[in-house]
C-alpha cells in the first residue's frame, strides 16, 4: 500500500516532521512517500499563499499517481486544492483538515482547532463549516508564524500550549484539534500533558487513506469531481491541461 | 488489536454477515469479535426498537472491553445508544452511520443513503442532520423490513437496486451509502453494477476503529461523555449502576 | 381529562416535588397521575443514565395508557425516551424540555436555559438544536447534582440563583428555562425575585398535554411514529415486545 | 379567564367562523372575546395587507387589555404584528402560526402547512423558518382566495383537500397545519377524512393562550418587547404614542 | 436620474443628515429626493415604533413613484416597511440595513454592526439572519437613544467610538456597519480614526439603487412581490386600498 | 473610474463579450480595462480549472492595480481565487457570482441560478451556500459547455431557455440570475421574454465595482485579508512572492 503524503509548502523540513509523524501511525504494509512541492511559498499562511500552493501540489499528485500511489494526503491543513486535486485524480485524496475534524467527531461532542496566525483563522472556519461541524468545534489563532514550529527557540510551543489551556478553560473543548500540519509531531506530548485527546490531522489523514484503500473506496468521478475535460491550456500552464497532466 | 462489532439486534444470522464484511477489510493484524445482543428485538425498525436494542447492547460492550477489546462497533445505522455506550466505555466507540457517512465525504460531494424503512426515514435524516451532512446527503426508504434482507427470495435486493437507481436519477448522487447494517455484503457488488462508489458502515467503522487505535485516540472523559457518576440504579436495570457495569 | 406525569428517575421525592408543580397548574377537571419509575438510575445525568431510564419509563406510559391516561408527559428536562414513547403509545406523549423551550418562545425572543450539570449540558444544547431554538436560546450549567436539589442544605438554589443572574447579565436573556423536573417547585419564587419570566418545563408540559386532548390531536401514526411492529424480542426485555405492550 | 381574539381584515363573518372555532376549544372557565378589526383590508394576502392590518390590529388589542382580557390573540395565519403588540401590550399575545406548528412539533416529525394563495406562501416559510421548523415542515398554496373560504359556491375546500392529498403523497407529511384563520372549521372533518392530525392555528392559539394565564407568565419586558419609549408620533397615527395608547 | 430617499421617522433634522449623505456619494446624474413622513413616531426604536412607521413610509414612496422616482430607499436600519412597500411599488425599493449589509460583504469576512438601543438589538439581529449573514456578522448595541445623534452635546459619538473600539478588540470585527440611518455623517472620519472600513447603509443604498435602476431591475412582479389585489380597505386607511393608492 | 474586468480564462471572444457587457452599463465616468488572462484554461468547468485559473488571474489583477485600476472584477461565475485577490490586492475586488446573488437579493425572494454544465453545479451551489443564499436560491445545470455559449449554432441559447422555464415552473423562481459569464449578453433579451428579472453578473460586478469606489471603501487588511507576508516563493511561481508582486 503506497501512500503519497505532499506538503505542499516548500520547506523541507516541515515535511520531515510530516513524513515522520505519517510514519509513526501507518499500518505495517504501507509505505508513506513524502514530497515536498517544488514550486509556491515556504509556508502557507492565508489565502494568497494557499492560490499559489495549488500548481506545485497537483504537480506532485499526479507525479506520485503515476509512480502507484493508491491514495494521496495533503498535508497543509487549508485543505489547499484539495477539490482540484480530486478532480483530477484518480486515486482518493484526503485532507488533514478534514481528516481531523472527522476523526474528533468520534471521541468528542465539542472540541476546538488551534491553527497558527491570524490569517488561517477564517479560512479554518471556513473548513469548520464546510465540514458540517460548525455547532460543535470552535477555531483558536496561537498567533504563531508557521515557520516558527519549525524553530524550538521560537517560543510557538509555549504559546500553542497556552492556547490550548484557553481552549479548555473557555469554550468547554473535550478534545484539541491541531490546526497545523507543522505541529505533527507534539500531538502525543500535548495529550499528555493536557489529559484530552489531541489530534493531529497527518496522522488523521494516513489511517483515512489506508481506511479507503482498503474498503476499494474512490473519488466518485460522476458530478463536482468529474474528470476535467480534455480542452487547451495556455501559457506557463500549458502543461496542467486535463489530458496533458494524465501523459506527462 | 481486538475490535468488538456488536450486532444489537438478537438476529445471530445477521451477526453472521456483519462479521464477514468485517472481516473481509479488517487489517491483518486486527482480530474481529462480533456478537449478537442477547436481550431486545429481532431487528431495529425506528425509535421503539432502537431504545430497547440499548441494555443488550450495553452489556456487550461493557464485556467486550472487560475481554480485551480495544475499540466496539454498534453495527445498527440507526447508531443505536451511541452516546451512552461512549459515555460507558473507555474504549472508542463508533457508529455504522457515522463512519460511513464520514468514509463518504471523502470520495463524493453529494451522496444518498438508501435505507430499509419508512420508520428508519427520519430518524436516519435526524443522524445526516447531527453529522453535519443536511447539505449533501439525502435520505430514501427501499421499502424493505430489515430480515427480509436476510432471505434471498425476499426480493429485497431488487427493490434496494430500484431506489439506488432512482437516487442516481433524481439525487445528483454521486455515491451511496447503504443504510442498514444487514446490506453489509452486498456494497462490492453494487459498486461494479452501478458504477459509482458504494459505502457499507460496517466495512467503514472497522477501519475508523482501527484507525483510532492506531493514532492512541479515545473517547474525551472530559464533559459530554464523562464516565457516569456512581449511583444507585433500581429494579431490572440494578446490574446496569455504573459500578457495578465496570466490576461486573 | 387524566394525564400521567412519569418521574424516569427512581427517586419517588422528586416525583412528589413534580406532582406538586403539575397539580398547581393543571385544570380544575385535569386528574395528574405521577408515578416513579421502578426500573433505572436514581437520577439521570448524561447520555447512561438517560438511555438506561428509558425501559422503566415506557413500562410506566404503556401501564398509564391501559389504565385510562389521556396524555402522558415524561418529566425529565432531557426527554428522555420520547421518540420511543411516541411510537409505541397511542396517546400523544409530551416532553418537558420541548414544552418548556416552547412556552417561552411565546414571551421572549432570547432566553437561557440553566441546567444542572456538565453531563446534562451538551444533552440540553442538542434538543434546543431539535426544537429549532439554536438561534435564540443559550444553555448553563450550574454544576448542581440533580438530586441535591431535593436537599435545602446542598446550597443548590443559590447555585441557580447565580448562574441565573449571569445568563441575565451575559446572555441578554429575556426569560430563564429552569432545566431540571426538580427544579419544578422554584419557578415561580424566581420569576418574582428576578423580575423576568421564569418557565418551568413540568407546568408547561401540563397545560401542552391538556391542550393536545382538548384539541383531539394525538400522535401521527403516519412515518416515523407509526406503530412499532409485531415481532418477537429476546432475553430480560422479551416483555417489550410490541404486541406484547399492548396487551401486557 | 377571559381571551381576546382579533381579526385583523375587516370581514366581520370570518370572524364569526373563527370566534366559533375558538370558543369550541376553549375551557369551561374561558371568555372568548372575538373582534373585528375597523381598519385595513377585507383580507390578507401578502406583504402589503399584512403591514396595513397591524395599525387596526394594534388598537384592538390596545382596547381589550383595557377592558380587561389577560391574553390576546391575532388570527391571521402571517402572525401580522405580531412583534408590535407584544411589545405594546402587557398581555401575552399569541399568533396562530406559531401556537400551530408549536403544537404540530409534538406529534408529529413532519408536517406541511396548506396556506391560501401564492402571495402568502413565501411570508409562511419565512414565519417556519423563524420559528425553528424549517428543516421539519414544509409550506404549500392552495391556491384559494382567502374570502373563498367563506363562499361554499367556490370550490375552496376541494382545493384544500386536493393540496393536502399531494401533501400526503409528496411530502411525507404525517400532519397537516391549515395555514389560514378562515379555515378554522374544516380542521375537525379533514382529520376523520385524511386520517392524519390536522391543525387549527385557532384553536392551537386559545390553548396556548389559557397555558400562559394559567402559568402566570406574561410576555418579557426586558429586551426586544421593552415596553415602547414615551415620545411624539406625528399625523394620523398620533394616538398611536406609546403614552397615548396607554391612556387612550 | 430620480431617488427617493424617505425617512420613515417624522425627525425633519434626521432627514437632513440623511440627504446629505445620500447627495455625498450619488452619482452626478442621481437627483435625490429626500423626504420625511408626515405619519409616526418622532425616532424608530424597536418593534412598535417600526410598524407604526409603516403607513407613512407607503404615502411617501407611493406619492415619490407618481412623481417619478425611478427607485426608493427607506432610510431606517430596521429595513421598515421593506416587503409591503415592494410589493406595493413598481420601482425597486432598497433597504439601508440590507445596503449595508451587502455591501460589507465584498470587503470583510467578519464584520460587526453597531446600532443604537437595545431594543433594536434583535430586530437588527434577524435582519443579518434573514440576509444570509448570521455566520460572519456580529451586532452590538452603543445604548444611543436615536434622537441623541441629532445633538453634538449628547455623548452620543462618544459611545458610538466606544463599542467600535469593543468590536475590533472582542469580534475580530474587519469592518464596521453603522447600525442607524442617524449616524450617516459619522462613517467616514470613524473609518479614518479606525483604520478599518466604515460602512453607512444610507450611501450604499444610494448605489444600489443606482445599480438596480442602470441595470434595468425593478421587482419582480412573480410570487412574493406580486402586486396587491385590489380589494375594499375599511375605516382610517381606506385610502391604502391597492386601486386607491395607485389613482391617490 | 477605471475598472478592470478580468476573463480569467484564456479565451478572447468572451472577453469582448463580456467587455461589451460591462461597458453597456457601466457609469459615463467609468473606464472599463477588460483584459484576458494569458495563462490557464480555455474555459472554466469545475474546481480543476478554476485552481489552475487563479494564477494567470492574479497577474492580471496585480498588473491592472499598478496600471491605476480602483477596483477589479473576476468574470468567471465560480468566483474564481476572490479571496486570493482580495488578499493580494489594494483595491477591491468583486466575483460576478457574488454580486448577481446580491442584486438578486433586492428583487425577488426566491430565485434560480441557471449553470452551463454538471461540473459547475456543486461549485456554484456551494457559493449559494456561501453568500448566505440558501434559503432562497437554487441552482440549475442547463448542460452546455462554456464555449458553446460563443457559438449561435450549438443549440446553448435553447438548451439555456428551457432550463429557465423549467426554473419558473417547477423552483417558483420570481428571478433568474445566468451563471455564467459568456451569457452576459442574453439577459436584456431574456428578461423581456420571460417577463421576470434576469441578472447577469458582469454587469451587477461593475455596478458594485463603481459602488465601492464611489463610497471610498476598499477590502479590510485586518484579518482574513491582511496582506500578504513577504516570503521565499520557490519555481515556477517565484515571481508571485508577495514582495515581488508589488514591485513587480
Amino acid at each position: 500500500m503506497q501512500i503519497l503524503v505532499v506538503n505542499p509548502n516548500t520547506t523541507a523540513s516541515m515535511t520531515d516532521t510530516i513524513a515522520a509523524a505519517a510514519r509513526s501511525v501507518a499500518g505495517t504494509r504501507t509505505e508513506i512517500v513524502a514530497v515536498t512541492s517544488s514550486m509556491g511559498p515556504v509556508s502557507i499562511e492565508g489565502y494568497y499563499d494557499e492560490a499559489l500552493a495549488v500548481p506545485g501540489l497537483l504537480v506532485e499528485i499526479a507525479a506520485g499517481e503515476r509512480a502507484g500511489a493508491q491514495a494521496a494526503i495533503i498535508a497543509c491543513f487549508d485543505d489547499t486544492g484539495l477539490d482540484a486535486a480530486r478532480a483530477m485524480a484518480n486515486i482518493p485524496v484526503v485532507g488533514i483538515c478534514e481528516a481531523a475534524l472527522g476523526m474528533a467527531s468520534f471521541i468528542a461532542q465539542r472540541f476546538t482547532v488551534v491553527t497558527t496566525t491570524q490569517r488561517s483563522w477564517v479560512p479554518v472556519e471556513a473548513l469548520v463549516q464546510r465540514y458540517g461541524m460548525a455547532g460543535r468545534a470552535r477555531v483558536r489563532a496561537a498567533d504563531i508564524p508557521v515557520l516558527a514550529l519549525e524553530d524550538p527557540a521560537s517560543g510557538a510551543a509555549e504559546k500553542l500550549r497556552g492556547e490550548i489551556a484557553r481552549a479548555l478553560d473557555e469554550d468547554r473543548a473535550e478534545a484539541i484539534v491541531l490546526g497545523c500540519a507543522g505541529m505533527a509531531d507534539l500531538a502525543a506530548e500535548l495529550q499528555r500533558a493536557f489529559g484530552v485527546p489531541v489530534i493531529d490531522g497527518v496522522g488523521a489523514a494516513v489511517k483515512q487513506a489506508e481506511a479507503l484503500i482498503a474498503l476499494g473506496l474512490s473519488t466518485s468521478k460522476r458530478g463536482a469531481y468529474a474528470t476535467p475535460l480534455a480542452k487547451p491550456y495556455r501559457g506557463a500552464l500549458e502543461s496542467f491541461a486535463p489530458g496533458a497532466v494524465a501523459a506527462e
